[in-house]
């Protein structure tokens, strides 16, 4: 999902499998559920299919609720495949006949909240009696609700560009999206075919057959193919876009993309944040900064506000969040596997400072002593912002020390807002942030710490630790602090990160858990390593810092450097009285 | 009011005049009128005095009701003076007997809205039997709901110290504020004896009967006896404040205070304009730029919000601007007389360029051609703010040229908010604006600025005659354009003041109206001066324009200079065409 985003797809597609427990959300692999993974924390427009085979029209409505709770507004609506062994389709009993029929109950149902997307067969259906009866049906879901039509996979232009002007004819007006598949294997092709009930031409198997047992061989024909089906398909006017069929896999069609000069990467950010598709947040504007790296989680703990901060934080009292229950949420799971991360993360930890050299080799992006790159911690759901590389050298001095920072950003000062590294929004503003940096750090460290910050008023802090019973901040408890803002042509201020005290008391659950549960869990129980994270969890204390005199050089890294050498002489000062 | 705001007073009283009609709220001179002014337009928390003479309870309750729709939240609750002629107090067929019913019909009716003041009497009550059955009525005024005490007048510190350590003796624990009486003339102090049934002591008499008709030498003793008295009153530690009688006369009170110290004028303005002090607008942030030298007019125009803008200004859709009536207004009326303003203006108008030479006048403060000094202008409630020095002679070099310029503010790029021209806010933030233009100019110089815009992309600009059928923008037609902002430490990013093209629409209305209503109407009907003004109006466009690139140096000037350029351009163009 996150690769075929960036190639800013209109919308994609998620099958319903009727024979995958599809509308089960509890169940992550349910179309329900990866379709909701895609639109919320994949940020892509997503169209859900829905079938009426083997429902009931009680059933049918219970799911489309689930879809519309889940954020989802594009359906398409289809009758389904007959189940294996049938040969004729045979309605359940209280359920639908026709994909019309499905379309009427939505929009019966739910008025205009959906988008209703139909299938069209440039062939005609296979069970239909006649290509004409079968435009028929179509004209008959479109007059029933249908906004759109895709049009099931056919393997020559004519075929669709006839099939459009047919549905013309009829009076048939909204758009009509040709299904492209690039061809990607034989076994594929065959399967495919037989689905559809269709015919592959004989110069295309002409093509495949020699090289039937060549999978890159038929796969660069597929890309050749498909971009010349492309091609041909803009150049005639009479699309307004391209379906393609992915098979689950992106390859095929971002290559095609690229030879059709369509896939367009590089663009601006329009907020500093990973955004979400789902339309209930369009008016999001304003995160807290502490999920700026789980972007995820934060939809996740968010999703059942009614409302998004737009503007404003806001009175940070209001806000609840869901509690974070990782095990339901597949899109959440660790991108790695555990043995992955023991490469990464050390198979033995023995003591705190082979903690802080996984950190210092994931910033500088180094191998570890056994050769393997950290290309992940827990608290980073992505790789490290660009901005990141900004301050990565004061970052690795300080995690090199025990300072284990989990968040951070640079200080900005009207940088132009198509900056590649700091830039978002619109061209022709000004982006501006305040230096924060967010760290997990020993007790005798904080102890330094809170007698150097008095001198620097212009800082914020709150230091925490894992029960809450150590709190110590100069926040104003209910007043958030913009950390991130821009200035554009004749807009208001965007302000989309802010630190706030209250949020922070939330999220420190979290990051200090995910100690435990994405890291010390995969090591064995009572073994060392596991005690060495234990021993963090409990006795570290977890900080946030804003420098707020943005137009000058930010003094957290004096702070810090103050901070260790002060612990440095404290230690020095109990050694002495211990041995005096 | 505006001068005793000044001095940041705690809060000032109006008193209730049972023979002034001070319910009437269509009445300027009203109790009700003026504190309601005091409130809303003068921005000083008012304490409305209340009597239960002569009024039924649903009168009083009425009244009150009155005073909480306004705004007011604080009320001193007495019984009143005996009227006159009658020497018993005789209460009301349905009316209340003494404060202490009216503090009690205040808690029942509105519970805890209001902030309740009640009268104590340092020397007794003149009608009650005893000194401490006069302390026991306090209590009971106490018991019943009131928050604080305000005493009678005294003439010895001895007397008031007693009386609050005897009002503490029985239990009165709430804040009692000495009340002191600067004495200001000789008849003044034995009306207020009289009025208050005391006796003024002796050595006072002595003091003021050899000076009894010197006006100014009386008023000085006054002053130093006020300051002795308010000195011991301090020092004693018993007070947490000092009330003064000001008798309608605000020089004394301010003489003390600055003697005392405690006149601390120059404070930092916490937003660029002119807050209220009404209650429910606390929270308002946010106000188009447009009404910022009427800033009365605007709590006028917007006194029904039911909310205010806090954060963002949001969807100028959803608000609705009250008519400007200004004939109810005592407040909003011009603070010259139409002979001064006569004599500032001309006494007769023979061209639009006598008009625009007001304006150039007005704008670099000289003296017009009869020797009178232009200090105001329709547009304008107040003086010119301070900022304007810095664009001074660009605005000056335009008005000359028929330019009329009704509102502007220099570009400022991250300039320390405690600076003295362009700060606001507390200390430690930096402020921002974009640079902003607003002016009246012929159709000529429209068509000019028209051809010229297009090449400075940067610039959003509102261009609008009268009655509105010429309305050019390339604004977004609901998309505010913050112009005015600061960034502080700890908190949100604030932004003041907007440019907003559907409250524009509002705003040219007033803007254009008042040509007609306060300045073509201070000549006679039919006279040619009449006609000048006339024609502007009809003629003129209002225009305003935003340099949105802040961080630079505005374009504005140099929009302006080429499109006077061009439209001489195009005038000798004409003229060729004609003479050929």
């Amino acid at each position: 999902f996150d690769r075929l985003r960036r190639g800013r797809p209109l919308f994609c597609d998620m099958t319903w499998h009727p024979k995958g427990d599809p509308s089960n959300t509890e169940k992550p692999t349910s179309s329900t559920s990866m379709a909701s993974n895609m639109l919320n924390y994949a940020g892509i427009e997503t169209m859900l299919h829905m079938t009426c085979v083997g429902l009931t029209t009680e059933q049918m409505k219970e799911n489309l609720y689930k879809a519309k709770n889940l954020g989802i507004r594009s359906i398409l609506a289809l009758r389904g495949d007959l189940p294996d062994g049938v040969d004729e389709w045979q309605k359940t009993e209280g359920g639908l006949d026709y994909a019309v029929d499905l379309v009427r109950l939505i929009k019966e149902e739910f008025g205009d909240y959906f988008v209703i997307c139909v299938a069209g067969y440039p062939d005609g259906h296979p069970e239909c009696k006649s290509y004409w009866e079968d435009i028929q049906h179509l004209k008959d879901k479109v007059d029933a609700g249908a906004d759109l039509i895709i049009t099931q996979l056919f393997f020559k232009n004519e075929t669709f560009l006839k099939y459009v002007s047919d549905c013309r004819k009829v009076g048939i007006t909204v758009p009509i999206l040709p299904g492209v598949l690039p061809i990607q294997g034989y076994k594929s092709l065959s399967n495919m075919a037989k689905l559809s009930k269709l015919e592959v031409p004989v110069e295309i198997i002409e093509a495949i057959q020699p090289i039937k047992n060549n999978d890159q061989a038929i796969r660069q024909y597929g890309i050749f193919k498909a971009v010349e089906m492309c091609r041909g398909l803009l150049n005639s006017g009479m699309v307004p876009g391209i379906h393609f069929y992915t098979l689950n896999r992106e390859k095929a069609v971002t290559q095609v993309l690229k030879e059709l000069g369509l896939w367009t990467e590089k663009i601006q950010r329009p907020l500093p944040w990973k955004q979400t598709a789902n339309h209930n947040r369009v008016e999001e504007e304003v995160r807290p900064i502490f999920w700026r790296c789980r972007p995820n989680s934060y939809v996740l703990r968010t999703s059942e506000w009614n409302e998004f901060p737009n503007g404003r934080w806001g009175d940070s009292r209001a806000a609840s969040f869901n509690d974070l229950k990782t095990y339901h949420l597949f899109y959440l799971k660790s991108k790695s596997t555990k043995d992955q991360l023991l490469k990464m993360w050390g198979e033995e930890l023995t003591c705190e400072k082979d903690v802080w050299k996984v950190f210092v080799n994931y910033l500088t992006g180094s191998a570890n002593e056994q050769g393997v790159k950290v290309t992940r911690v827990p608290w980073d759901d992505d790789e490290i912002e660009p901005e990141t590389s900004l301050i990565c050298e004061n970052l690795a001095r300080i995690n090199e020390q025990g300072v284990l920072t989990i968040n951070s950003q640079p200080r900005v000062n009207g940088t132009p807002s198509t900056d590649l590294k700091v830039g978002w929004g619109s061209p022709g503003g000004y982006i501006y942030q305040k230096a924060y940096l967010e760290f997990f750090t020993s007790k005798e460290n904080i102890v330094a710490l809170k007698e150097i910050l008095p001198r620097y008023p212009q800082v914020n802090y709150h230091i925490i630790n894992h029960s809450g019973e150590a709190d110590y901040t100069n926040c104003d408890e209910y007043q958030p602090i913009a950390v991130t803002w821009g200035v554009f042509p004749g807009k208001e201020i965007i302000q989309p990160t802010v630190v706030d005290p209250e949020a922070f008391k939330t999220w420190k659950d979290e990051a200090f858990a995910l100690w435990l549960e994405a890291w010390a869990s995969i090591y064995p129980k009572d073994s060392e390593s596991r005690k060495v994270i234990q021993t963090i969890h409990d006795g570290y204390y977890l900080v946030n810092l804003v420098d707020n005199d943005f137009p000058k050089e930010s003094v957290l890294w004096d702070i810090l450097d103050e901070m260790l050498s002060l612990r440095a002489l404290h230690e020095e000062v109990q050694t002495a009285e211990r041995s005096s």
